[in-house]
């Protein structure tokens, strides 16, 4: 079975988390953040299948146990969501965790659905104590705004120092029925004391099997939210959720034939989408960074060189400095960890510009142009040792990256 | 056998690599640079037994290759290091190779050595040749120049960008006989294109045989240069030798006796001061930051958790803020790989800020002062698993990190 169709496959729509059949969500004010919405509800009509994928730091945030457990005790179902921005509700302790608890109970209540079948996650300042009331009352409010139209609201809502708003939706058909996505997502804000959290929010109105989903949110997430890095920091709260309803009344998915790849591909899009709008508003970013590395030995391997050349301090300011550094890119896939044979190694930058290890005859002045003039500078690593090849995203290192992280208070 | 003597058992004295007996040293500028010393030479009088840690970057250079090959030829013996600054002859394939071994030939042929006592080592632009007319007529006057008075040139010609020349000696008794240690380091300097090129170079007098020496030089590079980091990208030049004479006339150390342990507390004070002085130099560092991990369930742990406080970008920013945002550190101690209870962690920064996972009462403005006012930061984390420390040095993330390495050209 082929792994990614065309693009064709599916169409893009200039729509957001609500576009899928029986979503509506809304985004208010509850006055965590001073005169910012910070409170933002997703809500199906129907229970539906979910999965999530959470951060590895050991010191995960409070919210994230309770919708993990969520999780477990309902099967993989969810109806809600709840995303408060401003605090994170990450080294709380017990009072943390009975908080996240108090705020799946209002949800439970103010929707009349089951408890277990609510999300809960935060995102914001580290060590602070979640301000219940202004919560309750939020949501109150958010429950009376819930609509259709409310995905945008909600995706203003779970930003912190985001610039921009990341939302996007596809359709497609299987059979004779249209399918929809839609998404948004929060990335590299910055809130003291916190560190770059991103969230992920992903529904749609496809039937399929909840194994089947968890499968495939797995396999998107690895090759879009876990292959991007502003700074290499792993927050306490990063968390990815993915809720189907069925409500779009196609022959459930229950194998992986034509239709579960069709849904794939085109949930990797908005998954890439997100992930891409991510690093390109990284704090402080003037450029994404797209690293491409071709022909490794495995997915690890390829996986590891990406991931070391994106997360290069060295390389992000040389392009910055609108610099082809040759030299620190090939430093860094020689650290990776991976396999390599430094001989081997050709390196593009607009174009060839290493062969075999060593450097080729190229114009400074031309790749200095296309760094000057490219908000979108990629980076190709031919490892000529395997078949396998994996992508990452980042941005460069600025000055106003270190402005942000320093002058927060 | 106790580990580590006190620090009364050797006396720290203002010179460098030529304090010990019978080494000479010159540093001349050849022409690589402009008007800078560039290449400097290290002679023992006596063949020296020896040993050297190496990159572990994939891409390693030429001049790395040359000396791991003599000194496996030699039997872990040398007599002379050539040591040029401004092109790191890395990434150069089999002309960079040869080049390298015909240095080998000038400084065996210029010194009437054996060829194989040759150690070489090169540390600026990678992708450039040695300019070898250059290399050849500036050995012959640093041979002219050899001398003890010579130390503090050839620590002047490795420096690339370091702001300042890094050098140290120590001696202590061993019986009646004095014995001495020299060392002398460069750091993170960049040329372009380049990364910060770690070098380190220890001589001795002191009679020890080989297999001793060895493991004595691991042991201390494993606690000292390993665990510096400036941006966490690891140079394609990176190395540390060290060599002794026996000229001090001291009973050979042939075992773990009282006379290998204090050889190895002194060692480790110099290649432990020369790393810190790396770590405080660091490019556009205004403070060095010292993190200690006390209580890991073994050395590995605890480096882990070291190295990724050390190297996030978020506490580097926020320790050049004077912000004691130890919501950034706690996150980076989640995500080092290493196990940790976040429910036992403390945390200090100054004094006790953070007890069991969760922040204690304290005050900002006081801990801010602290910062403001000190130009080594200390950070504790006490994990309270075990029974093993590390310490890491590192150095904060500043305006001119970003200017340095973007505006090179």
């Amino acid at each position: 079975m082929q792994d990614v169709l065309d693009k064709e496959d599916f169409q893009v729509v200039k729509k957001g988390i609500t576009f899928p059949e029986g979503i509506k969500a809304a985004g208010v004010k509850c006055g965590i953040r001073f005169n910012k919405k910070d409170l933002a509800l997703i809500y199906s009509e129907k229970v539906a299948n979910a999965w999530g994928t959470f951060t590895t730091n050991k010191f995960k945030a409070a919210p994230l146990m309770v919708t993990e457990k969520n999780l477990s005790l309902s099967g993989g179902k969810l109806q809600a969501v709840l995303i408060n921005s401003g605090i994170a509700n990450a080294c709380t302790g017990e009072k943390g965790l009975k908080d996240a608890w108090e705020t799946v109970s209002y949800v439970s209540e103010g929707l009349n659905i089951d408890k277990e079948y609510v999300a809960v996650t935060s995102t914001g300042k580290i060590g602070e104590f979640l301000p219940m009331k202004k919560i309750d009352a939020g949501l109150k409010e958010a429950i009376s705004k819930l609509s259709i139209s409310g995905g945008t609201e909600a995706a203003e809502a779970i930003l912190t120092t985001d610039t921009k708003k990341k939302e996007i939706a596809v359709s497609f058909k299987l059979g004779e029925q249209e399918v929809k996505i839609g998404g948004m997502a929060k990335g590299s804000g910055m809130i003291h004391p916190n560190m770059a959290t991103m969230l992920g929010f992903i529904s749609s109105d496809i039937f399929i099997q909840q194994e089947l989903l968890k499968e495939a949110l797995q396999k998107v997430v690895e090759k879009s939210f876990n292959m991007i890095s502003v700074d290499g920091d792993t927050s306490t709260n990063d968390m990815v959720l993915l809720m189907t309803n069925g409500l779009a009344g196609n022959k459930l998915i229950d194998k992986k034939d034509t239709d579960y790849y069709k849904f794939l591909n085109a949930l990797q899009y908005v998954a890439e989408y997100l992930a891409k709008c991510i690093a390109k508003d990284g704090e402080g970013a003037t450029k994404m960074i797209e690293v491409e590395v071709k022909n490794a030995l495995s997915l690890a391997e390829a996986k590891k060189v990406a991931m070391a050349v994106i997360n290069s301090p060295l390389v992000k300011t040389a392009i910055f400095g609108k610099d082809p550094n040759w030299g620190r890119i090939l430093a860094a896939v020689g650290y990776s960890g991976a396999e390599v044979i430094p001989d081997k190694v050709d390196l593009y930058l607009k174009e060839k510009i290493v062969e075999n290890g060593q450097p080729l005859t190229f114009s400074r002045q031309e790749i200095h142009k296309y760094l000057e003039s490219s908000d979108e500078v990629k980076i190709i690593i031919d490892l000529k040792m395997g078949k396998v090849n994996a992508t990452a995203w980042g941005c460069d290192l600025t000055y106003d990256y270190v402005k942000i992280n320093t002058k927060y208070n």
